[in-house]
């Protein structure tokens, strides 16, 4: 088969309009939108142009296999990415790495590789939690790392449950949940991901190996406090969550400052009702806390949520605080990285601190990531970025990689 | 005529079920929204059953004449309100004015009162200024205190323009703008209005005068910083507006604080992108400040932008403040608010802090308000609450006074 033509960067362009958010900038992409199912129609229309059947599963995974031996599925190579994103994010984190698996089959079999396992492409849904809260969404559902109870009654923004948009996006709520079956096919994971700091751009690399994922969990903190007039109310008679929330966000940098190599974060906050002449009755806010050791996470999530009960007393309020994902940190399988580190002659190995479906598999499979330079070193955002020529540097990466894992 | 038998809590049963807000609880009708218009729909179709010609003016105000001796509309005696709500908010703040209306009408006919002067009944779109930011803006446009430029430019959170969202509710967007012949109709104006405090519960009576409104003002802070993934980004690295707005809330509270009276309100707040794992890029604050004394609220909303300023320069961020909206205190006609006490046999006379369409009509006609007793003393609240005795003995009072005026 001859090579074909279209390069990573072509594939991308394709999508380039799908999902942008003019308030915003760059997309928004949240999982079963219609700018998400656009992408997920795009991505299938390109497995068949390329004789792949796409199929979806109980879990709303998207898989294709090439297999031209006809041989059992169990034990594939299996590479992927997600098309989902965050509110606001930029075009490569997710698509990229659906992109670089296309090119990099295309790749295969321009070389005329004869592949020894099945090669499995996969797309998981939810990967950023944007819409109902919880990362990575799909693998964890796979793997069992989240329940199907869990997942079901999990709501978005405008109150809609997961169960209920999966079943207008044609899934059978009924059938979520780990699957044993899809498990057993993987026999090996490699997903490609354009890189969200600037370890890339520091070392003058295009591509690296992954070596680790920080420990990663999000807390909902709800501030209870009493809606009331802001004009008629005194200062004296209020109970108000914004204040005390407002307290917490500040606490929250202090306690990570206090415990190097913390990153903690807080992105998301909603007073309820969220009016400018209304003293909210509740704030939500989200806590995003990562450390390489996980009992430091633990620590300083349990110290900010001591912080959080005294600063909302203060103000009348009350607090409570619910665990929606933990992640302890990942160290990707060492073996595996020294494997595609050698196929890709020196490549450099870098830790993330970014949450990826691969370090929910690396539990259950051996695991690797490729990251993709990102010249901006900014991500989530849509500065976020990679060069058409790095895009393509990516996907032979991954093809190299392939190629040695099939034969 | 005989009596009309529906009274007042009756016709606010009939919109009970109308912009239900399942998330916030309460009621969510911002203005042209399908809950606010089905309101309008409603208002119309009472109207109309009235005998009485419903018309949508060139700002989208709807009026309504009961002028059974056909004598020329200038100088009539008007009352109403408004339909919007805050999101989240009460079932009174608004429709119980313009339910008063109806049926103070209804009292007047089944008296027999002959009107020497034409009674105008009047609703008023976006009273409180919880879709496009500006409080009170169709009052503000009737009498010029908001240019029409600055209105149609105004957006909603979606980024819709006043323009636009005016043009599919069927408005003109070139008519907006300073309305003299409506305004020469206006010869005094009396608003009806659920009380937004304690103070009728305090006194124990069900309706009072009201003396004055507090001098308010509406200001939106942009925090600017730089949006970035919530993992990878050092603390060292960051600028976060959030944090930055967090300290800005709690230097509200305290500049209030140290400037007796004041009240001042951080209700509304949204990071941008506002995902959990995204550092913002820019979080929109709006300030809501309220002080009997006009030069303490500019005193105080300068030292809040000083310290904003300061404060964000402290996390790498920038800030921008803009006036959205500024209202002086308004002291009522004294010799109206007088013949009103008198009709109705001493009542109290009550100032408030809230802002009505009455506050930005006083500054060009003879303007009145009446309240109604509020059991709860909580407003912009699902905890909002009139007693249909209550609301009754609104509109028995508001009969008696516009009897009186239109002698």
């Amino acid at each position: 088969m001859a090579e074909p033509t279209t390069a990573t960067g072509g594939l991308l362009a394709a999508i380039a309009g799908t999902g942008r958010d003019a308030v915003r900038g760059g997309y928004s992409r949240p999982v079963f939108s219609t700018a998400e199912r656009d992408l997920v129609s795009w991505y299938e229309a390109e497995l068949t142009a390329r004789g792949l059947e796409p199929e979806t599963d109980r879990n709303g995974i998207v898989w294709a296999w090439w297999n031209p031996a006809g041989l059992p599925l169990e034990g594939a190579v299996v590479t992927g990415s997600h098309l989902d994103s965050v509110p606001g994010g930029g075009a490569f984190d997710g698509p990229l790495g659906v992109a670089s698996a296309l090119r990099a089959l295309d790749l295969l079999r321009g070389r005329g590789v004869e592949p020894a396992r099945p090669l499995g492409l996969a797309v998981f849904p939810e990967e950023e939690g944007s819409r109902f809260g919880v990362a990575c969404l799909g693998s964890r559902l796979l793997t069992g790392a989240v329940t199907a109870e869990r997942a079901l009654n999990l709501t978005d923004p405008d109150g809609n449950t997961f169960a209920d948009v999966a079943r207008r996006a044609g899934l059978d709520p009924a059938g979520f949940g780990r699957d044993e079956e899809a498990l057993a096919r993987i026999g090996v994971f490699v997903e490609l991901h354009v890189e969200q700091g600037r370890g890339l751009v520091d070392l003058d690399a295009p591509v690296a190996v992954a070596s680790s994922i920080l420990g990663h969990g999000r807390w909902r903190f709800s501030v209870h406090g009493q809606g009331n007039h802001a004009g008629t109310t005194l200062l004296d008679d209020r109970r108000d969550p914004l204040l005390a929330a407002s307290r917490v966000v500040v606490a929250v940098r202090e306690v990570a400052a206090a415990n190097p190599g913390t990153r903690a974060t807080v992105g998301r906050l909603q007073p309820v009702p969220g009016g400018t002449n209304v003293i909210a009755s509740r704030v939500d806010l989200w806590l995003d806390v990562r450390h390489p050791d996980d009992a430091v996470t633990a620590a300083v999530v349990a110290e900010i949520s001591r912080w959080a009960v005294e600063l909302a007393a203060g103000e009348g309020c009350t607090v409570d605080v619910r665990e929606e994902s933990l992640s302890p940190t990942v160290d990707f399988d060492p073996a595996l990285a020294r494997r595609l580190g050698a196929t890709l002659g020196g490549v450099p190995a870098l830790a993330t601190g970014a949450g990826h479906d691969a370090g929910v598999l690396a539990a259950h499979v051996p695991t690797a990531m490729l990251f993709t330079r990102n010249p901006t070193g900014v991500s989530h955002s849509p500065e976020e970025f990679c060069t058409d020529d790095d895009a393509e540097a990516g996907s032979v990466a991954l093809a190299d990689v392939l190629a040695d894992l099939l034969r």
